[in-house]
């Protein structure tokens, strides 16, 4: 079975190649798609502090896909984990989910900050953020997973000019 | 553009129709696709106490999508919120996106508590929970969203015969 799905929205930032880490401070624009929704898509978004963005990571090529077990990362010094144990972009159909901070809406246009998707990345759904939404009971999770994101929602892109 | 996905694994459990509420022990088995995956998907997904599941609403029908804005719930006491406002399941490309438990993983079988989604929905992806992931900074919601959700996590669905 296939499913098709049409983006509703394209995301635009300073981040024009994939990279790693740095995330923090990016500030993207998302641009939604006119022709596929009305102005009020996006009405009382600016009401909540963040939004979850899934976005389509368009740039992986296919052949660079895993569908087994890989080193997070390719880092051999980490055991293997399953793609599905793991949040790297090389997975099938190529999804991203992640929160971002609503800087603002206005119309069909929401700027958030945080956001982890490159420059020209289609946009599949946002939704808002209710606490009741996120995992419910104590988290736990192997320590390589924090070792991994110590830089990544840092501030102070080096590939970003800043002021 | 159109973008094709294909489903990685199919959900299975007690609640065969659509429901608003009572899903925290909501136990699912989902059955991932050996055609598309190696037996080391999952591999290690069980030192993660949750899941983030992204599936697909298949259930919904077209003419039934909100391009737009509309009462949350169809609630006529709250205002109109544009439909990427809020996490109803009548929305561009019926994407779900929620939080589980992990109760166990065997091979490609993945057990979880408290998901979302009917029996037989397509699930598009599953990534393992990172703390580093969720939010950052204070979340802020109205106060609509917290009232809609009274129910939505609680236990003892009154459509699943309890022990």
């Amino acid at each position: 079975m296939n499913i098709t799905l049409k983006p509703i929205a394209t995301v635009h930032n300073a981040i024009k190649t994939p990279t790693d880490d740095f995330w923090g401070d990016i500030v993207s624009t998302l641009v939604f798609d006119e022709a596929l929704l009305e102005q009020t898509a996006l009405q009382g978004l600016e009401q909540f502090s963040h939004v979850e963005i899934i976005f389509y990571m368009n740039q992986v090529v296919s052949e660079k896909i895993v569908t087994g077990a890989r080193h997070p990362r390719n880092n051999t010094a980490l055991p293997k984990f399953g793609i599905f144990a793991q949040r790297g972009k090389n997975r099938p159909n190529l999804l991203g989910a992640s929160y971002a901070e609503v800087v603002s809406v206005e119309g069909l246009t929401l700027t958030v900050r945080g956001l982890d998707a490159i420059d020209g990345t289609p946009v599949l759904d946002v939704k808002p953020c209710f606490v009741e939404f996120l995992p419910r009971g104590t988290i736990q999770q192997p320590s390589w997973s924090h070792e991994l994101m110590e830089d990544y929602y840092k501030v102070g892109n080096p590939k970003v000019a800043h002021r």
